[in-house]
């Protein structure tokens, strides 16, 4: 038995998502669909489609794989997409995503159909470290860092700024934050934990509107440490890495006076930021097909799912893990 | 609203356990349940009635927790219990939970009760770390290392051998498997991860019987490096320890050909091995009422129950830690 998966956009995350799908057994690939056209773009050797044909495969495909941006598209076409199909999604915007799923589930109730929405590492892995750790240890003090490693909706919204050519920019823990979480138990908060790295490529002498418009925006750089390096096209070229990085610290305490301590500390280091989402959103697909097998419709993030819903095999050997 | 928790049993679980329950809002105690005389029991102030009166209690008890051993007592009393009362245990015999399901089970399936099982921070937590790693991972390998820490089973393993007057077992992570576990992607056995560290207390003469039968003792120290301590009463004291560890190592490899790899690792600190316990015993209680609350009642492992069954709250604000 295999599940049928349709990839719906095919960028770095489509892509990566591809080739896991190919080294998996209990997953065939029905087709890629793409809105370029569909005899330009080279897949690793799955069937291309035009995005437009998408529902005439309706039938061949068991889940749907939504491997697009959330500032825009994602908003836009899974709502669409999930009266007709089984999808998964990596909506990453945390403060976006209740918006997010009510809007899915208006699509996802009327149709019978199983939507599980932003599940990458994070939101997704990380989210759950945070829930369980919450949950688990005794007055709980929980902080998560990102990076270093790019962003790309902060790349994104820094070319967007008039007079940028190409741009990049890394989230960073700051040092004085990484030692506070792992010491004292106190919830920082992002700008306290982050400071912000850009490199951008200018136009001639627009570097100080860039610099000011730049600083301004708001839930992206203002209140935040940032540090800025106008460089060369060239020069930008080794800034493009794809490798990031996550950490949680938690810590707890017990014991009459609270004088018992505990202390958990998660760190997973991400060689290609495509390829682990793609992995976990692989996992997202089984976990998808079996909640849609048992007639569960609904919009579901990563909270609302057991976690044997996500073991590797289809075969239930999930207790070996216990 | 509050839920009502019945603490059966009164070592030092059920006694860290009433300590727990005492701080949190959302959870009052009902009362504690001993089979030793209730007169003879002091508690941190909650009432204490004799074992043989719980089920005079069970309208006022909305979760029962199982404050038991997993080599006799919770195999005994679960099933019966689970008959009358919603129930929460840390049976921790990795190899004989599902069994121990099975069993559970066949009571559950006949009441219309939930029954939360093997839920601590091994197997539970650090199953969950097994789970999500081995699903989300591309190719992955992990691997799980105790302490160094005291491990219950194996210290009353030693006491029952003839001649031992007392005992403490230090489960301790072989220095070279965590390096091992760390660069290399391969699985360990648990004999190859751990070694044991015995400190005894004999009577005089017997040290060498007590060394042979130790030795030869399946499941417990056959196959493992094991270093052995004779020493007095007075200086065994200083071993009884509570603190514990737990780490979960897990390397992933992406690309074409395996080339791009991805690390993930959780090192939790425990101050009190029985203090965490209790702590995620109560997270354990909070997914039982709610389990119970929509009538689905069964057997659940961690691995049934969606994270946010956990949540610290009672209002359903799960969605911040996204």
């Amino acid at each position: 038995m295999s599940i049928r998966l349709g990839i719906a956009g095919y960028g770095n995350l489509g892509r990566a998502l591809e080739m896991a799908a190919l080294k998996d057994d209990d997953v065939e690939i029905e087709g890629i669909f793409t809105r370029r056209k569909p005899e330009e773009v080279v897949s690793l050797g799955s069937s291309v489609y035009s995005f437009d044909d998408l529902y005439y495969h309706a039938d061949g495909i068991d889940v749907l794989a939504l491997c697009y941006g959330s500032s825009h598209d994602l908003p836009d076409i899974t709502p669409h997409l999930a009266e007709c199909f089984n999808t998964v999604d990596t909506f990453d915007n945390h403060l976006m995503i209740n918006e997010y799923k009510r809007r899915v589930d208006r699509a996802v109730s009327s149709s019978g159909k199983v939507s599980v929405i932003a599940l990458g590492w994070d939101p997704g892995f990380l989210s759950l470290m945070r829930l369980y750790l919450s949950s688990f240890l005794p007055s709980p003090s929980v902080n998560t860092f990102w990076g270093r490693g790019v962003s790309q909706g902060h790349t994104e919204a820094i070319k967007r700024i008039d007079g940028v050519i190409d741009a990049v920019q890394y989230t960073v823990p700051r040092e004085d934050a990484l030692t506070l979480a792992s010491l004292v138990s106190h919830p920082l908060s992002v700008t306290e934990r982050h400071r912000r790295v850009c490199y951008i490529v200018a136009e001639k002498g627009r570097e100080d509107s860039i610099t000011d418009e730049l600083l301004s925006m708001e839930n992206y750089f203002l209140g935040y440490e940032v540090e800025l390096h106008f460089i060369s096209k060239e020069e930008l070229k080794k800034y493009k890495s794809a490798s990031h990085r996550g950490r949680v610290y938690a810590l707890g305490s017990s014991g009459r006076y609270g004088e018992v301590k505990h202390r958990a500390y998660l760190d997973i280091d991400i060689g290609s930021n495509p390829d682990l989402t793609a992995s976990i959103m692989l996992a997202s697909c089984r976990a998808a097909y079996r909640l849609a097998r048992e007639n569960r419709n609904g919009v579901y993030t990563v909270f609302d799912i057991p976690p044997s819903y996500f073991a590797p095999v289809i075969c239930e050997n999930v207790n070996s893990y216990l």
